[in-house]
């Protein structure tokens, strides 16, 4: 019986004109390296000690990379990178604390909608999606606010590609000794952190961002004093990060079942991003792809959204042409075609579209994505103002 | 660099006598077919309509393989199957609600804990762990306590490998009118349920279990017209049941990122148990595992804990060897050593260790195990009582 999904799933393998899958310019997830696919070709036991050295081992290789001394845990969390915000969330703020949410963008809204489900008390900051958040409104806040405990941010905005300061808002957080949580989804392992100078407090990432794994898991870079301070705070029992914590302390195992195989295939990943040269290799890779991107769409006539002095290396946002016959669905089901997974806009006032060039990608693959842009403003007719 | 961990891994792939991966006689994560894992030598966008279609795909077959009328949705959450419970208890029970929990094992206590991480009201009802509950008991609870609300019961306690009474349990909960939690992680598609007999409201289940995919999301078959009066009941953002299911109906994705690499085993997973002939088939195979193993187990000496009535095909829990030479750890280690990995006992006052038979697993598979459990047992001069 050839049910509806595997027709699916064959024209994915059929359809292209090479013999890879799509390639995925988004902010995740993201195309990934053979070798990491392949190693989850295994089945590990989860209570297994030879699993177990591995979960160790890679706990230990997060807090090497993040470059902290020896006051941080690494703790990994199931689910996607929200469960690892919100574990971080519901996991370590007071019942009568308060969390100050900068936010320029949907990353930053959630934030708030967790704070709301788990009734935690939350002032958003809001800037522009365009703009990093106003840091005079900042102290203000947390001089007059005595309830004050926490400030989280995003550090790259996927939803636009903007770079948060978050080392200029950390001295302004540790200014006033509160506690800071940085949600490093799309940056960890590509932008160099320095938890010092940010004074960082609880860093969240995932395994199928920067580090190039596969989805499954998140990891928060946890100070250990403020971790163990949290005794009692735990709204969940499954987000629960000091049980977690202290369920790899006890015995080195995951408390619920872990996505075995994705953390196959993370131990692989770490692997290739030493091979890499560590964050400045793998840095190196997605700011060449980043001008490679840029300076191809400029050539087509694309205006990309973001100022350049806060525009990431990880993901870039282009309005739409300003001819009327460009509809997003048609450009996208083209590329798609064509084998480019590009991603829409995330915005409500502004049509933009975006083009990830993290994960398994190099200047030739997005050189390829330009091609195919160009190819298909052609088939499409649609007239671009480019520069002369 | 070779580092710690590789070096594990290439100890697992290089070890043993034959050239597959240890077998997991483990209530999950389990054994599966290479088919399912390479499955996973794929990138899917999560935003992407093909992806989609999958998703919708599976939830429909989920659907028809609880064989359950249009009354009832499907819901994909991220997770283990831990997080699919406490996603059904932190989204459908309202801030008045009440929840008995029957508990003789692990996963009753740990629902109990989830209430109590979540501050719901719960009442626990305990048996002893080789025992069902005490329907007199729970009725005697129904009636008198009218904030009750809900009632929830583990299925198979892997922790001994006691099957519970759904149906029975289910009837009396349906005559007062409470609505019916289900935790059907380890016999869902292996032992028929029949959701109208036992009038379930919520059942949970999971990828890694007798589905045999890999782990990285659980399921939830939910009443509809009950998941859909739970709004504002959810008390988090990532696990909202509610919330998840509106994201499935509005554009048919995951609100989060979704393990992409899991649902893509998963897919072929159920193609697989289609071509075994569905639960029956399914169930059948391990049958015949588990009276293979018992058999074989009992011929060698071992008595197994649990009365034949209660005992499901699914996991087997054993006593010791008297002999005290005999220590878990050893007989583990050199079973490991040879290619196959049991399971330790969960019960604090009775010494017991304990053998799954779901997963890709086969009679051939366990005769091998059996042997080398007698190998191990001739090894280590442990002397067993066996029958004349």
């Amino acid at each position: 019986m050839l049910t509806e999904w595997r027709r699916v799933h064959k024209r994915m393998a059929t359809s292209l004109p090479s013999s890879h899958d799509k390639l995925l310019f988004t902010p995740g997830p993201l195309t990934t390296s053979l070798a990491v696919k392949r190693a989850m070709l295994h089945d590990a036991g989860s209570w297994h000690f030879e699993f177990n050295t591995l979960v160790r081992e890679i706990r230990g290789r997060l807090l090497k990379l993040a470059g902290v001394r020896d006051d941080y845990e690494c703790v990994l969390m199931q689910g996607s990178g929200t469960f690892g915000v919100e574990s971080v969330l519901s996991s370590t703020i007071p019942p009568n604390g308060k969390v100050v949410i900068l936010i320029n963008g949907a990353y930053g809204e959630r934030m708030l909608l967790m704070s709301q489900a788990l009734k935690i008390a939350a002032v958003p900051l809001r800037s522009a999606e365009d703009k990093t958040a106003d840091l005079a409104q900042l102290e203000r806040l947390l001089r007059k606010d005595k309830q004050i405990s926490h400030v989280a941010v995003v550090h790259c905005e996927t939803t636009t590609g903007i770079l948060n300061p978050i080392e200029e808002i950390g001295r302004l957080v540790s200014a006033y000794d509160k506690t800071y949580i940085v949600d490093a989804m799309s940056t960890f392992a590509a932008v160099q952190i320095d938890f010092g100078a940010a004074d960082i407090d609880y860093l969240v990432s995932s395994a199928n961002k920067c580090i190039e794994g596969v989805p499954g898991f998140s990891f928060i870079i946890a100070s250990r004093s403020h971790l163990l301070s949290c005794d009692g705070y735990a709204r969940s029992l499954s987000l629960d990060l000091l049980g977690q914590w202290k369920g790899f302390e006890k015995n080195g195992q995951f408390r619920y079942t872990p996505p075995t195989h994705s953390i196959l295939a993370f131990a692989e990943a770490l692997d290739e991003l030493d091979l890499e040269g560590g964050i400045e290799g793998r840095a190196a890779r997605y700011k060449q792809n980043h001008k490679t991107l840029l300076d191809g769409m400029r050539r087509l006539g694309f205006r990309s959204y973001l100022p350049p002095e806060i525009q990431s290396y990880i993901i870039t946002s282009f309005y739409y042409p300003d001819d009327p016959k460009f509809t997003f669905q048609d450009f996208y089901r083209r590329l798609s075609d064509k084998g480019f997974i590009i991603y829409p806009g995330k915005l409500t006032q502004v049509d933009l579209f975006r083009i990830g060039n993290i994960g398994r990608l190099f200047p030739a693959d997005i050189k390829a994505l330009l091609n195919a842009i160009e190819e298909t403003l052609e088939e499409t007719e649609i007239k671009m103002e480019t520069e002369s």
